[in-house]
């Protein structure tokens, strides 16, 4: 069977360690835990389905007991799984609950209603030797990064989640948990995103510019995580930090609208909903920070818990505007971002508008 | 018995339950418990001694079993002690063991050997409604912290100790640490310091002019802690999060150099002896933090571990160059301080300069 750029995604992280202590695509049991009640069968947290999905004509010629070889998209053999279930899957539920949106719109809701209705599970036996990240360079593997910590001493590591440029934003709350870990991974998803997302090649230009300049090199890493990006708010800030665990990180930064996308979810309900799990559990401590900005009042980046500014003190850009300064030519002010990073985004925004 | 300033702190600080669990002066096996391992006779961690000290010639008139009325320096009764034990202060040992030198240029040394050698312990009863801190509107006891803290709705509340004015390097190192908690308590000591550290009215008009212009004041709270200072370094900087936890708090900034005096310590030497303790029998968190800076390169506070910047590009300035600037009526920087807390500090300077 052919799978997607986003099943191998899934099959990579299952065989690395990612999604441990996932062997494979979950059957209807665990199917079902996760959707209802966010804990694998076995009672530790999880939050969202792993799940091989299959159209319902294909679903009548795999059979349990027998493997299941899986294609990449380049036609090469990826992994094959030795299938323990077929089931239907319950998608109005699955949105309800891990998406809290029946609305098809949602860029979540939408690629599951995208792939077929039954899933396939079982453990997995992963064959493919090729690159899945187009950034084989900076693809550390759990092991790697694990190993990489304790090469550098670092007891505590917080990991840093992003599917965007790093702004000046993101920089203060990255550096605020740093003071207080040993080390910090900026762990940008490469994985599927919806298509007006900036280009993971554009990001990773930003990124080790960044770093270069203005961090300290034996604090930081940079290595990708080559997951597909689910949108699901929430639930996917939790998904997000047991990967991180897995990576070997201590610490889990959740900011505002952690992994959410237009107005599905309130600013801060990826950080409460960290209240309803077992953290301990977890096995990954997140750090919650609120909304951050520039403050003209105190001359520093700051949150409104360390800063007295006013609304009109604070600077602050959407992406909207940053997207329209952008596509004029015009560069967001040094406070918004780092100057590097606003050349290589107009760069890319200019080349992109020429295009079409 | 007519006692000092110093003692008159420990009795207060006893009677509200800042040094809890204690309920009264050392005995000697408490003394020696402490002074040797560290920990209380009951297992609990504890660095210093807090004991009753009388000179020789007294101690002959003083009898285990009797009370033992104690007059504050202005002649008032301030305390009854039900005397359980006279002992000899080991102040040799005391002094290798707890400021880590027998230098008696040591301030925390010198001030034991002016003292007594010989101890009275046995639990107190504290009578003195005197306000013993010079800033009665600001001295919440640690009953009074914690109801505060319950009100605002604060989990988790990190606590700054210091006996000097708040530079922007103090400010930056708090506001890492709030950003992580709910709250911050700024948590001056304003007991006995050495001479020539700043007055602690002009350092309490430095943190009020300092927290209403540029801290919000839903997430910060100011209040002094009166304790006598030992300059005892690594062994005060676990004396210091002792009393922050029973005044309510659950993190403590443990900075560069905390609580010490000269050469006498290393640079992290209070950070490194939280290794050596029970931190969960400790009962709160120690948050440390490395020596920060305004950062040139990156245009904004940071430390070695957020800050790839060079050593010219890090402005620093040492206190004895701050306070030469100060007394030729130089304002520091405002990377190095704000500018209002340097125009409090100067008007300080030059009136005690003309005063000779």
């Amino acid at each position: 069977m052919q799978i997607s750029p986003w099943t191998l995604s899934d099959l990579y992280l299952i065989a690395v360690g990612g999604l441990s202590p996932l062997d494979g695509f979950m059957d209807e049991g665990a199917y079902r835990s996760v959707v209802s009640d966010m804990t694998l069968p076995n009672g530790l947290p999880w939050s969202i389905p792993v799940v091989l999905p299959v159209a319902d004509e294909e679903s009548a010629k795999i059979s349990v007991g027998q493997p299941l070889a899986l294609y990449a998209p380049d036609g090469k053999l990826a992994a094959v799984v030795d299938v323990t279930d077929v089931f239907d899957r319950d998608r109005e539920s699955e949105a309800d609950a891990v998406f809290r949106t029946s609305d098809r719109a949602h860029p979540g809701v939408a690629a599951m209603y995208r792939m077929g209705g039954r899933c396939v599970a079982g453990p997995i036996r992963y064959v493919y030797d090729e690159d899945i990240t187009g950034f084989p360079d900076d693809n550390l593997k759990p092991a790697e990064t694990r190993a990489a910590f304790t090469d550098r001493g670092w007891e505590t590591v917080v990991a840093f989640q992003t599917r965007n440029p790093i702004h000046r934003a993101h920089e203060y709350i990255q550096k605020c948990a740093l003071e207080v870990v040993d080390g910090l991974l900026v762990h940008p998803l490469v994985g599927e995103t919806k298509s007006d997302d900036i280009p993971a090649d554009v990001r990773m230009e930003c990124y080790h510019v960044l770093l270069d300049g203005y961090y300290p090199a034996d604090r930081v890493m940079l290595s990708v995580l080559p997951a597909a990006m689910r949108y699901a708010g929430p639930r996917e800030a939790i998904f997000h930090s047991i990967m991180r665990r897995n990576y070997g990180c201590s610490h889990f930064i959740v900011g505002r609208d952690h992994a959410g996308v237009g107005d599905y979810y309130g600013t801060y309900d990826a950080q409460k909903i960290f209240d309803e799990i077992d953290t301990d559990a977890l096995g990954i401590e997140p750090m919650k920070f609120e909304h951050s900005f520039y403050c003209l009042r105190t001359k520093q980046m700051a949150t409104p818990k360390t800063s007295p500014a006013s609304m009109e003190e604070r600077v602050f850009l959407s992406g909207t505007k940053v997207r329209e300064m952008l596509s004029r030519g015009e560069s967001p002010p040094e406070e918004f971002t780092r100057p590097e990073i606003a050349a290589i985004l107009m760069k890319s925004y200019q080349a992109r508008a020429s295009a079409g």
